[in-house]
């Protein structure tokens, strides 16, 4: 296996990124990592046998336009997105900038054949705990019935071989229960999505139910999924900064805070978006994993592990398969 | 003034709005007010000289059907709308179903001359504590520009009026900061907004920063809104609740809550969406407002406090001159 790193565009520079790939290189010494960016900041990857240097002398910025990385060819993400593109890899990681990211992957990457969009997916932390992945968040402003159904096929393959769920819940997203709710296109998807026996379809679910853990699969539009997703991490953020500034308000605040840290803790990992990784990149011929922006070197190991595993489980096989 | 209140439709029957229209007669003698229900529930109001009952044998439940409504001519809340209709009162309270209550006053009063769409305003608690409206929150799957523009209009003047905000600001709720983002309709509606000199627009808002407090006024589709409101308060809910459960699985988190307790409270009571109230409804002819289906007598008075100060501030009359 073959994997492309992106060294550079993550908001913490390189150095988490050369530290996860040490980390992986040791359990993986059979995979080749080809690490892209400045070679004078990853000498301390020099002498590990399975990791191979491509240096790249520009960044794509957080604050470049998404459309500015046509024109960094040189930049450690296209030159990443370049190897893929060439098959000369089998997966690619980035900490860069969604929009970015996704841009040079549609420009450079191959879709599956057959797919008509490719789209965002987020797993989302919910109350139960369960996994809950939610697609298309924000790749495409409109979509069709069609495109939401190859959403849901594809998701549901992700939801059964990566995350293990035997016969994960598809369903979606729109403003009511019943099957006539939501405009033409959500009746339409619902009739496709329904009909359709490579999944198990269990109806709509509505913006209050998303974050239950209840359903394995949302299958959204690109508008109305990247609002759910922003207003409910806006909820949560919001609710527990302001439960944090409520506690230190008062001494007895802040001594019931003492007492119940380890539990407020807890609690706020559990719905940091950020603990989640980032979002993957559905519907290309190759695994494509955007980590947060801000990660860790834990954070880009556990992406690197999930391309991996994508690339190890053949999902993007599985799913040319599943899609005919 | 006249007001119709819908006294049987609520989840916790006739009580909490007999109690209610009891303070509220006391504290307006000069407002006539048309309660509608079964008389026999209604004995505790028969002599205040404010006040009118309505008989009306039948109810709208919870459970029926939207457009069942259309059937139910002798309910309370059919009756309660049909003096709206008549022009025998000036604005309606109930705290009925929302999709059978608005359909109801789709179906029987009028809409202000010009206005395309009527649309159902929430009011959002937020984490600096300033009011949100937003709008449409789901009464329509579709809208057009043009429509999200005359929401604009009259969220703007219920805000300058009832809120007493100098010069509200106004946002369109979108999947990115920039002007061109969105699909064509939200594009288009950027455009009308930005042009349009009777409001303050301040630009797109995201998902994200939607509970904020920052923005006074967002204008979204009714698909979008209903997804982002049912989204933030399902994340609110499911956080409180998780939070709590957290707290209580340990004894030092038990200990820690009983001293933060009063925090954690009134934290509970800021982000509960029932204490805002219910929704508006906006671009009718009458003042029109849903109080929550579990209002207790404190909600109820405070919608029918609502409706009275729209219909005292001639809220309808003033978007009747702003949308020309």
């Amino acid at each position: 296996m073959k994997l492309a790193i992106d060294a550079m565009s993550g908001d913490l520079g390189s150095a988490p990124v050369v530290e996860a790939c040490k980390k992986f290189a040791e359990k993986h010494p059979d995979v080749e990592l080809y690490v892209t960016g400045k070679k004078e900041e990853l000498t301390a990857l020099e002498s590990i046998n399975s990791i191979h240097i491509v240096d790249a002398r520009d960044v794509v910025l957080m604050t470049d336009s998404v459309l500015g990385v046509r024109r960094k060819k040189e930049s450690s993400m296209v030159k990443a997105l370049m190897m893929a593109r060439k098959d000369e890899v089998d997966g690619v990681v980035s900490c860069g900038s969604t929009g970015a990211f996704y841009t040079a992957s549609m420009l450079f990457v191959k879709r599956i054949e057959g797919v008509e969009k490719s789209c965002l997916m987020a797993t989302l932390p919910t109350y139960s705990g369960n996994s809950t992945c939610l697609m298309d968040v924000g790749a495409n402003a409109t979509n069709t019935a069609e495109q939401l159904q190859e959403f849901a096929v594809m998701g549901s393959l992700y939801s059964k071989l990566v995350l293990n769920k035997e016969n994960p819940k598809v369903a979606l997203l729109n403003i009511g229960a019943e099957d006539h709710k939501g405009d033409e296109m959500h009746q339409e998807a619902y009739k496709l999505l329904k009909d359709n026996d490579k999944i198990n379809f269990t109806g709509n679910i509505e913006g209050r139910e998303l974050l239950s853990g209840d359903i394995d699969v949302v299958v959204t539009d690109g508008f109305s999924g990247n609002i759910a997703l922003k207003a409910s991490e806006g909820a949560a953020i919001l609710l527990m900064k302001a439960m944090k500034e409520s506690l230190f308000a008062t001494l007895r605040g802040k001594i019931g805070a003492l007492f119940a840290k380890p539990q407020l803790y807890a609690l706020k990992e559990r719905f940091d978006y950020k603990s989640v990784g980032g979002a993957l990149f559905m519907g290309f011929e190759k695994a494509i994993v955007k980590a947060h922006g801000g990660s860790d070197a834990k954070a880009v190991f556990n992406a690197m592990e999930l391309v991996y595993r994508m690339v190890d489980l053949d999902v993007v096989g599985r799913m040319k398969e599943g899609l005919q």
